[in-house]
């Protein structure tokens, strides 16, 4: 859109992404910590598996445009679901889940986008969707007793995650683990599944902390700032801060 | 960057608008509204007037790109700071203030734009930019003792921009005179000058509600979310709802 030199980091995923602007979300975090730097913007699709993800690929990473600089892959919430329980229909067993997660990587990589994190699914309060699930569909509905998403399974789709970035050489950011490392990883999440204020803190600062570890030249402080700052601007001769002259 | 069919939203201005992806900033209450139906980026210059605004236009808004779909224009707040006191050189003269807006219309409109919003600056806590400012540079020092910045000043610029949107036919927000109609207005300002959570609130609703009201096209439940809402996914058949096919 502009000439301006900022970075593009798209974050790509479900729920928990297309969220991530909501009030303390992660990406809105992001983009406070790249302001002047780098523009974040959301790809989330609530809801989505990574085989209903899988056509949005082509439109959303298209050959030929300028790519974002960092891609955050961010699916395996709804892939997880069980297939026998409420939600069944958002399952994708976890050969398919990894095999489209490669595809994303690889198309990904080929329109040009150099820099990709992985992230795994977070973990699951399973006693709290269990609630939801009851409050949804009603108490007594078998259905509702078990909880549709169970945090074992949840951890097996993180794991796979794992595998494959180090198969891939990509960073992992291993939410699953990392979470549940905090006491008290249930106030993490808002209905079991979704991040509240603190969950998203925490999401960003492992994003944060893993772009600084893996991607050192994209870190913050590593970027400049778009235009001089203005303690750095001669009041009495501003053109020579901007190099150029202003539109009057 | 992508096919997909999002709007972008570009916000141009000063902190006031760099700091608005913050917690609980402007910029991210607009992003969260807008998630699936528009980008929104900040553009922000903190400590920028209009005058040297003027340097950064043909960068950000360049001929021959995609130009955003609405951008805001939100200066003022420096523009306004005194001559003769602490941030005198971020003095702009209210007529070449006046008169730097009235290019950036022009010149954002000539890249193509359609739509845009002038915001004013907003109102000045007086006592508290006081004692902001012996914070800064010592109580005992004369230039501590007065605002660097007053309400009444301000105020003028906010008049000028709304008689400037009349005159030009754009949609204003005046955030100067709405702000003060808030009991306890001094709550939205965090030393006087700055948003906290409350002011950044208003701020998101008052250009919200501009835009319902100016560009109801742009409202949000106007737009089209990018890709089918999960829901209006077929399970067992997801082409038919994706109308095309997917990478694997």
């Amino acid at each position: 859109m502009d000439e301006v030199s900022r970075k593009t980091f798209l974050l790509f995923g479900d729920s928990l992404t297309q969220r991530s602007f909501d009030e303390g979300g992660w990406g809105g975090r992001l983009a406070s910590a790249y302001q002047r730097k780098a523009d974040v913007i959301a790809r989330g699709y609530s809801g989505y598996n990574t085989r209903w993800a899988a056509y949005t690929l082509e439109k959303i990473f298209t050959k030929g445009h300028v790519p974002p600089d960092l891609v955050t892959i961010f699916f395996g919430a709804n892939d997880a679901a069980l297939p026998d329980r409420l939600n069944g229909r958002q399952h994708v067993p976890i050969e398919e889940y990894v095999a489209h997660l490669r595809a994303f990587v690889e198309h990904i990589r080929s329109v040009g986008t150099k820099h990709i994190i992985l992230i795994t699914p977070p973990p699951v309060d399973e006693t709290v969707r269990v609630q939801e699930n009851q409050q949804k569909v009603g108490g007594e509905q078998e259905a509702a007793m078990l909880p549709e998403r169970t945090n074992a399974v949840a951890g097996e789709y993180a794991k796979a995650v794992k595998q494959l970035g180090e198969e891939l050489g990509i960073p992992v950011v291993d939410l699953w683990s990392n979470i549940q490392m905090q006491p008290l990883w249930q106030a993490c999440l808002s209905d079991g599944l979704h991040f509240t204020s603190t969950g998203n803190a925490a999401v960003y600062h492992l994003v944060q902390a893993k772009i600084n570890e893996a991607l050192p030249h994209l870190r913050p402080d590593a970027l400049s700032m778009d235009f001089p700052g203005h303690a750095d601007i001669d009041a009495s001769s501003p053109d020579s801060a901007f190099k150029g002259t202003a539109i009057s």
